[in-house]
């Protein structure tokens, strides 16, 4: 195994990004706001304070905690790269009262302090200690880089040695591990941000003991007296603790789980240079995206257990996709990249971004999606919610969930998005991600600056300026994407030959280069039509459309209702706009498409003669902005 | 409102049909008899004895009263047209076994005697007292019907009287209804039966106070102290209480339920010359068979609630169909069809007879569907049961259910077809089905011989041979089934242009009609391609075959799993076989369809050259007889 990438600190990247940036400041000064709103109204924040007493109401839930950390960690990424002395403020006040709340011996949970304090560690498989503590973990090394402040840092390292200290392989330690993942790869983040030994071992020792006979949820269950039969759970695939890590060949059970699980494996693997490690990584990487995700990037096929169900079981109308797995999706491919740098890693993380992730917030930025749907159909969630008080799809994002993974995870993630975009090797530069704006890395001791100037992903050119402090000799590796099928290169206005430069999905320019040379990409951008696999029974016959990394999607406001109803004959020409009024600036796509006829179809409902139709305008806009004009039909994979 | 038509007795109809006779040969073989060994095995039969004591294992459910009554109707139907001492002798023990059950007062259900005594009527909304009511008392007219005996009329006209007693509108009688609709067409039966007008005025008094307000439902809760936000049934909508019958427009809840309550409606309406009554039939019709009907004739949308769910809403994999509720269309439509003798009415009779119907049972006849889904994934099923514990389908016929109203109600059913051949006017006969076999009618005191000869629903010729006991002037009205484009007609080989004497679905043959006078008529039955209205969204893009009355479906056992990725392109050319050794003897239909080319997915979900397709042989065999080949994946419609 190579030395792996390394992703470039976040304060290193500007984005001035005309897609991006809008999405940023949104987050900032909407979505930031907002949470906290939600954060302090729903008792998140003073739970911390320790007051809650038996008989009160609301006692602090076992996730709460978690939802306040991811809160911090993206705030910290936004101070990370617009400082905001107000901000900081809020969050230098917010660390004080979590540092408050640490007991003696360094633990730090709200609803294990107040509410059950007697079933510290009883239950790891369905309670969410260690995940919350991993969320901490992110949140104080993100406000430590931001802000340079190590309060919560140090109240976070003492937790992790007070659970170093419980957990371990010697006698009278616990040989559990988490239920939900997330501390895994937040030790490893502890770790990079210490080099402290110690909390790489325990990461390890969590990926290692996962999925061990005889299994730690039986004796655990068995100590508590519980009747494993009524688990939600049902089996331990829920929880990727079927098998040990290693052993596991497929993508099973809760999605979010998994990709913080995969996470923390990869993140273990590029520590220790662990290469069984390294192989089970990859194994699970090709099972899901090559069977198990959707077109969007979204994982995660059933609302029951909101997990993995099988190979090319992808439905549209009852997608689960949540937010959060997307994310998480997102998080495992940058760790793949980094570890060994494949055009693959990168199209998933893009396509998960531009879509499945970026679905899961509203252009306004104060509404989100948990779950992001391929298709709505809008009178059955109405009829549904009439005859059975619940719908399998909720068509309209929301300001708040009681479970709130998704808005402060998609916070955190968006305003960290310039660490996604660059990677360094030993003497290469990686573009995984092409975003208008700057950076300034360090090369072996070498500042680099790079300048993208692109209006991506609605136009195709990129140019590149390359700024060394000195001329020298290195790579810049460019992402060729894999959507695109004719992209071509040039630097300083001199032709280069895609294909000798290509391996893996990268274009290695490998060259001295000179303060100021040019690199121009172009990445052909035309609508394609997509299909999927011959076994994905749910898109049988039905085409998507994607331009560049976007996947489109069909919505009533465009088109009318009964999207299904809608056919894109094959062949049909197909156009784009740019329309800067609509949805804050989209490329549209427009054609002909086709209704059925209803003429005849009065008082009948099956008919011999019922297949006339009748050509009608179809207008696509991009599946990230679906859900901005009001409840109504949507449709991903349209009938050809 | 012109006088309705009568049903010919079934008695006075031989059916010796090359399709029904087999099917019902294994009603009276092996049906039957398995069913015995069900109801006496599971406890039913011995429940009679009341020798359940509080304590004992396996208290006698709510509704085994209606099962076994279901089975001695099955039972004495069969004994109508084919005598059989020792099956008779099994009755009888069976009604004597149930004559005894019977408390002074006239009671007579066996769970509200032993087990839960002291709750007689207290929740007529969830518990089945009426309902099991009704089915004994059409148990009991089959039974005298039959066998001439008189015990279990005797013992069911007391309990009607005891009834009676009870509900009414007079002072001190409850003003209830059931919340299992049954007994009012039951009660019309046993009006019909004994003469008793008291009969008549009760089936009406149920039908009258349904869905009045102030709600007797809401009362009796209220009486119990019931929360009313608990209830399963959510809404009054599921046992059509919601309204007034008159006033109810679109057919809602519980499909069984809802095909009952219109039978009876439907009786009612027949006996009284209701013409409000009537409209809401009408109606109620219109709303089931235009809007929220499968093409098998199936109804109920929903497992949830077993019910309609709203129009143009028919999914086929989660089609909950059951079986009960397309026999409840046919009661149905056999009263529309006697009220007003109307193409339409026979077309759906028949549409769901061969169809929906009759998938309910393996042609062996010891299996049986509660629920006919049109469209099964079976590796779904697996996956589901392996996941979940559960599938939202089970795609194999079971011996039995725990809650076993199905198998005995097609028993009955098709027992029983001979009753739904003919219908009698004032000087006209009306023939419905058409079906091998001769019957002896009784016009105005005229005895009229009629033999059918026939193939149908393989061959196109139907051939009638009238023999009236002497030459006489009356009609003959020859249905015209709504399916058949062009049918051709002639009388002692000449020919009668079929537009002329049309009207409403029926050819009326009107004339002095000789003994041996021959009809012959002409279906022509070609392979269809059938289209649903452009609002069922399950359906669009699809096609299903039809032939003649038959609707077509494709199997694993004939095509390969994964029938999504089959598509029948249009145009393409389709010929029927006739196999007589698939499948009991099958017109089966072939063609060349399309499936996806492998070639180049190998790795690969998503493709921009994935819609090339190579030919495949594509065979549909009759959605009746899917099933009896092993577990599989079932399509009906199929991708065009």
């Amino acid at each position: 195994m190579n030395s792996p990438l390394r992703s470039v600190p976040l304060c290193h990247v500007t984005i001035s990004d005309a897609f991006w940036s809008p999405r940023q400041e949104a987050i900032r000064t909407v979505t930031l706001p907002a949470e906290y709103r939600q954060l302090a109204d729903t008792g998140r924040l003073g739970a911390f304070r320790l007051q809650w007493r038996p008989g009160d109401p609301d006692p602090p839930h076992i996730f709460w905690d978690s939802d306040v950390a991811k809160w911090i960690e993206a705030a910290a990424y936004s101070l990370a790269t617009d400082p905001d002395p107000a901000l900081e403020r809020q969050v230098d006040e917010v660390v004080d009262l979590i540092a408050s709340a640490q007991q003696p011996d360094g633990y730090l949970n709200v609803h294990f302090t107040v509410v059950e304090p007697e079933k510290r560690w009883a239950n790891l498989r369905d309670w969410h200690e260690l995940y919350c503590a991993g969320h901490l973990m992110e949140a104080a090394v993100a406000y430590q880089q931001a802000t340079g402040k190590g309060t919560l840092l140090a109240a976070l390292s003492r937790y992790a040695d007070y659970i170093a200290s419980v957990f371990g392989p010697e006698a009278g330690q616990k040989r559990g591990y988490p239920g939900h993942e997330e501390i895994e790869l937040a030790l490893v983040k502890l770790y990079r941000q210490t080099g402290e030994e110690r909390y790489l071992s325990l990461a390890r020792f969590f990926v290692d003991e996962r999925g061990r006979q005889p299994h730690y949820y039986d004796q655990e269950a068995q100590a508590r007296g519980d009747d494993h039969g009524t688990w939600h759970g049902r089996d331990y695939r829920y929880n990727q603790s079927h098998l040990p890590a290693r052993e596991q060949e497929t993508a099973e059970g809760h999605a979010v789980r998994a990709m913080y699980l995969y996470s923390g494996m990869a993140d273990v693997a590029a520590e220790t240079g662990d290469e069984s490690l390294m192989a089970a990584c990859r194994r699970l990487w090709a099972n899901v995206t090559e069977r198990r995700m959707y077109v969007t990037g979204g994982i995660g096929s059933s609302p029951e257990g909101e997990r993995f169900t099988w190979d090319y079981h992808l439905p549209n109308h009852t997608a689960y996709t949540e937010t959060c797995a997307a994310i998480g999706l997102v998080y495992f491919a940058q760790r793949m990249l980094n570890l060994e740098p494949k055009g693959e890693y990168a199209d998933v993380l893009e396509r998960a971004l531009y879509n499945g992730v970026l679905s899961g917030i509203s252009l306004s930025g104060d509404r989100f999606f948990y779950v992001n749907p391929l298709a709505v159909d809008y009178q059955a969630h109405f009829h549904e919610m009439d005859l059975f008080g619940r719908s399998a799809v909720v068509p309209e994002r929301r300001e708040w969930f009681g479970c709130a993974c998704c808005p402060p995870n998609i916070a955190r993630l968006l305003s960290s998005l310039g660490e996604y975009v660059y990677s360094r090797g030993d003497d290469e530069i990686y573009l995984h991600l092409y975003i208008d704006g700057q950076a300034d890395l360090d090369l072996y001791g070498l500042p680099v600056g790079l300048v993208q100037e692109t209006a991506y992903p609605w136009e195709e050119r990129v140019r590149i300026t390359v700024q060394p402090e000195r001329e020298a000799e290195f790579a810049l590796a460019l992402r060729l994407p894999g959507w695109c099928r004719g992209p071509s290169l040039a630097v300083n206005g001199e032709p280069v030959a895609v294909g000798e430069v290509a391996r893996e999905g990268y274009a290695y320019l490998r060259r001295v280069w000179r303060v100021g040379d040019v690199i121009e990409l172009d990445l052909p951008m035309p609508v394609e039509r997509v299909y999927a696999h011959p076994e994905v029974r749910a898109d049988a016959g039905r085409v998507a459309l994607r331009r560049g990394p976007l996947v489109y999607c069909l919505e009533q406001a465009d088109n009318g209702p009964n999207l299904e109803d809608m056919r894109l004959p094959p062949g049909a020409g197909l156009r784009v706009e740019w329309e800067p009024d609509r949805l804050g600036g989209v490329m549209v796509i427009r054609g002909e498409g086709r209704r059925r006829d209803r003429a005849g179809w009065e008082g009948v409902l099956y008919h011999t003669d019922g297949n006339a139709e009748v050509p009608v305008p179809l207008t696509a806009v991009p599946y990230y902005a679906w859900a901005n004009r009001g409840p109504g039909d949507m449709l991903v994979w349209v009938r050809e």
